[in-house]
């Protein structure tokens, strides 16, 4: 903060200057959307579906992708997707939409994304944990690291993991995903010795369900793992991100 | 009950001969011993120490040695443990006081236990499940069964796992204990077609600590185990031994 | 470990055999189908249809049947039963709707299952624990033991179920459902002496609804019970089935 | 309040003691003493001495000796017992320490407490619940009830519940003690038409330790019972005084 | 049940009969009705429509109209409702739906059910009690209570409640149904020394909605309190109907 | 924040000032005292002693004392006071210790604190309300308004808080602390006009102890209250002494 | 109460009289309305459409209407909205429906509202924090405060934030909705110098989602802050109008 | 695995030797040391002497000591110190004791430990946050980052934070450990681009307190942060170490 000050105070940057540095956003019908946040945190602001009205995703996209060439839609369902479609129809970009992922890309033709020298291991223990890994993966991807999947290595049957163990060993990081007991980021952290993101997933019933068995045996571990929220994989990916950039800057000095 | 109406009502057994045949317990000081609880349900009756005071300790083990010819007493404090020792001075009887489980067995000299022909593998992931599992392990031998211990296979490094699954095999039931995470069990659970008993322990801190998440993953195991309350070594150790009198019956017959 | 690494070593066993030996999972549309399971664990593969849209429980159905010659789905309601059907239907398979149990068993001609001579009781409380012991039986039964019902003996009439003593205590192993206060396990465990499994239901309102209740008192049980997650018939009539396994293997001795 | 206000209009009772009527309390040192709080509610003021001071304790104690010629202390340690006999030695007063329950009561020497015609029947599963038991059977005393106990027939052996049976249908109302899974006061309800109060104990450990399984168990009971809050015997106690004056009342019509 | 062994050893009693005198249930295509629950314990059998199908519903209604001359089921939505009154149609009797209380009471023509000298006050803080209260109210009716119901008098406006106090104290026992913070209960059993039941009711959002703060409240409540679940009408009617029976017995003695 | 942009720019600030303006603490041994915290919120800057060791308590109100003129230390036990009185003993201050509210307040010889016209009542439900409260009412007065106690006016004896509606009425804010089931500061704020804080006290026992049923009552309560959280005495002394600013300042124009 | 009894005393007021003062509550079809409620709280009755039938509010509605020429109903979806206007139709007032916030109010031609000479600051840390702190806006209004918004200032972008403390500086009270982690009003708290009510949202997922680590957060921020219950914008409004009401006053003074 | 196994094949590995390699744990009298765990996971293993005896870690510091060169301890207290430096005390080895954060590390002579080129900040809230940061910086020290402690930048005064940005922007990765509400993460996260490792500090009392509130705020964080544990300071640093092994193989290349 001190240098900006002391660029205010000679008179280098204005006021006005330093109040846009610092804000950045621009304000639509449907709330603002943060411009810089990618510049700010490293992380690209994306329109989270749940909870908000189609319309009010279409916009925040539309108003994204005018101001930085991009708009990202997470958790969004079918019906959604049409509107949002629409709504960037008359705005001659192409737009990619993950399925499992429930993930909507969208890019102006000139965008240009980041590309990270940095790759980003993401597993699932099975099929249930596709949506949250898919989710990390599209995000992590979009933040420039490449991204490969390692997919049903569960621990019921550990000699798969087993197997591909050098896989996983290539990686700069790894995001594991879980559901049930959510034993796996455990049994893999205790296999390599690159960082692992634990990302339990909502599986599971009776008792403790619905993620919170996974969560807590992740917080437990009993080897090094960083855990982010139940299917939070949007998190998980953009942490991967930060991790890829930081490798990657130190692989470009 | 028909059964015992219908010998009744023929004057095959008296009223007070039923009354007793259901009943069979001792009453002393410091409440009723239920001798014939072996009988009845297969697990000895043993007195569970916390939350009494030495003195009563002593008198339900008195009384226990008195009417079955052995006295089990778990959860054990040393000063408790002097108490009851005082008090048993003078019954002729030999004890052992296993330490780390906390659990102390006294028998008269004649004492002639149960001898199964059936094995129980007692594992174990850390140091710090020595207790739950050592007193698992001494209520499944005084039932009868062979016990073995496997120590100290934690997943955090799965080789020490895998080396010993020939041994883990050879069993005719596991119990599994483990604190923090859970996931031994679990992982042990895939590669074993042994029935696993899993026990969570009481270890592990900040959320879900105290044994909440081994807990919590055994519950939500993606393989096939049934489990405890978290310490319940008593009671994992007591099912192991009714399994070891199914097996070691189908085995004499 | 050792003895395959010994094998492969004196080229008894090559790498690829070695590689499949531990592998065996077939892969699919919709995900990898563990076909090794039964064979490593003794617990055969069933396909959860709970978070599967019914095209991707009848790939994997349909995967289980050409793998194994048998497929079991659990928890699959009307819709993904018909799709489930329609996709078996060139298969030439034979296969039946457990309909209280939602547990869909379909064979091939010549599937010779397995027959064990070990015997389960399954035991509830009342009419709405049907589903949870209605899936824990039909599983048991494909594992081989035979299975008999002993229904509608809550604890609220306790004649009902001192009436069936004898029934019950003719049986190597025992499920006991319940729901509400999930009393009934522990009642039975003190008449029986066989290891008994307690199974709670999710039935009960307000205060620890939801088999919560059931799930806390059976795991604070002052006899001796293990228990399974709520609903989890599956982990109940699986564990039922290898401890009917491990008297079948003591008999046959 | 109408009649009240009716009466202060028509001058039949002034202000002061319309007020007075309604108010009635001693103010002491330790805080306010309500005296009359038996007369409004029915239920004697008693002094709870967790969380306060011997000093406290004591001059609540003997205020409330001073107002209504009895006072009653519950959760009473050695160490407070001391002090409070101390404070009351001046008083000529006769006392009884109910050791296990922890109660004291104190009566001046022309006491003539209440005494209905109408018994209540405290039952307990095992010795760890005499503390809880004690306390309610006490207070039921107090207020004039006769009290009969029943222990030591937990369902762990439910042929010592089942022989006692006729004890306990001779009461007018039933408080059932029980810790761990909470069992007991279920199958007693299913067996007695008498009304029955759960009182949960704080047994058990692990999972829903702490007296909550029984609590949980209590109130999802599937016959019908009422319950207090874990080792609220004072509660429990009151509640079947209350009942037992409702039933000497119409006894006395 | 040491009396009807005397009996049956006397041959006064057969044991056919002894075992119809423990059991005395029916059974139906959709499970056992327990027509001697009454009897037994005091409360009549009712038909919990909560997660029964309509048919099954309708099936125990009539097996209970059948062998007690009465039927009654809670919890019975419209379509369910329709159901029950087609089934029951051939049988020529007269039924009630309770509205508000969702529950239905049909009757034989010459069904004479219990009448008692003694009246229950049911108590509502507001509105949205409405539901748990009124089915507290029918099941005291069918077991013979005169209620009264006293509504609205909720302690946002605690005038409303004094103003009532005469009618509150008439009555030998009160329920009293509140939902949110639940201090209704409270207050109401610190005025009246009637012994007071506190029916918890699923009102409130957020943190400890759902009735849970109301339940906890009535737990720790500084007056005596008994509580039952959270919207367990039925249970705090049968607990009432049972001390109505209590002070009917004394009053007629 | 662009004022003060503007004046740096201007060079009406300089950025060291500017920095200033915005930091103003102080750093000791024991870490950093920030003594432009009551400046910037309103609030004085309070050492509190939990989970620190009496030497930091001692450092840290050295530091106050010499920046502030004025010290105050929440949940001072007797062995930090001492040891906070030997530190302060050389600096010729004058402090007061509040023995149940365990606070201790040290001013210099010229301390001239604020005083605001403006009255807080601090209302308490019984005696083991009175740390939490008496914490609520020395931080009220620290900032300057008048407060007056109304002490022991609990629910369960209603007349005795009828009584004290007058006084109650007079104040701008009412702090009520209660523990149990803290029915008390909802039926004070149906019945005033005055804006009410809820302050949940860490009484009571059993299920939803140590505060939470109070805590959640407050919650749900159907009257308009705010609340802190359990025991945060100097949380509702805080936001009474802004309201009270806020008053006082109104007042003052 | 005293001057009541007086008065009542004196003859100077009715019984009759007296009763009405405290009472004061119209009695319609779906219940009491409490018309006294604002002359004796301060806050206005509202109708809670939740958990009620469109037809139950509307007559509330028509009843508040008639007894205090205003009506307020709150958390009203569209189909509850239309049945209450075809209701109010022959009523002659004016309606406003506050879409975001879910809020009806309706006033009769000549109603005139309370005006209070005192600002309230409504703050929302993103879009999803709309109608908790709409519903809380309409509230403070109908009061009489003067109402202002500052939207989409959360703390993953601070400098917006900053930007906009003049604004917050300014008002008299400050709420502050915040879901998910819920630091903005710790964050605003710790740079004004107002009193600062933080309003937990129910957005967030997976543990501790739906509000309860917002509410979590708030309780136990590191700066001065009452709170209200999760999404509970009407209590957070209706203590702000409080607030509002005792400033006001002063201002008048 | 496959590598392996051919290697095998090959005759290049012998079976004992590939034992050994996925072995490589030393076996003391007080358990396992895993003195591979670097190797494999690139992870210390350090000796956890919370739940262990002084004599437990001494023997495990000691093994570690001769197998590896290094002993860590953590959560050591000044007893188990004591031992601890006896036990080492023939080793001619050099230790250090971070007080603050209980952690001793001894090294031999010639040990010589990894040296990363990278940094890691650790910052802290408040004073009550050094112990779990400084476990955190010395892990991440001893393998091989740079460490540098930012402190005593809590939300409560933001300007402290805003003030050290640049500092914090400097680093590789962040870790950033707050108690209470645990808002600061969050408020990192959102300024730099840097990876921000959250954890949670036990700090806090009544609700939510203990660590939860922080714990659950940095779950649902707003912006992108991964989490560890209440208190887990091992695993934040031992996480950070293996993000500087990535950073620093990448600077390398």
């Amino acid at each position: 903060m001190r240098e900006l000050l002391d660029a205010v105070a000679a008179g280098e940057v204005s006021p006005a200057e330093a109040e846009a540095e610092l804000a950045g956003y621009a304000t639509g019908e449907a709330g603002r959307f943060d411009a810089a946040r990618e510049t700010r945190s490293g992380v690209p602001e994306a329109v989270l579906a749940d909870g908000k009205t189609p319309a009010e995703v279409a916009d925040l996209a539309a108003t994204a992708l005018e101001t930085t060439g991009r708009a990202i839609a997470t958790r969004l369902d079918p019906e959604a997707l049409a509107t949002v479609r629409d709504r960037l129809a008359d705005h001659d970009a192409e737009d990619t939409y993950h399925e499992r992922a429930r993930v909507l890309v969208a890019r102006e033709p000139g965008y240009d994304g980041p590309d990270l020298d940095a790759t980003v291991g993401v597993v699932t223990a099975g099929t249930s944990d596709a949506e949250a890994a898919g989710e990390a993966a599209v995000i992590a991807r979009e933040m420039g690291a490449t991204v490969e999947r390692v997919d049903d290595v569960g621990v019921a049957g550990i000699a798969r993991l087993l197997d591909r163990l050098p896989d996983l060993r290539e990686h700069d990081l790894l995001i594991v995903a879980a559901g049930r007991e959510g034993a796996l980021p455990t049994v893999v952290a205790g296999l390599v010795d690159t960082p692992v993101i634990g990302l339990p997933v909502s599986t599971g019933y009776g008792h403790a369900g619905a993620g919170e068995a996974a969560l807590d045996g992740m917080l437990q571990s009993c080897t090094a793992l960083t855990v982010v929220n139940v299917d939070a994989g949007f998190t998980a990916g953009a942490q991967a991100g930060l991790v890829a950039r930081a490798v990657d800057a130190a692989r470009s000095e």
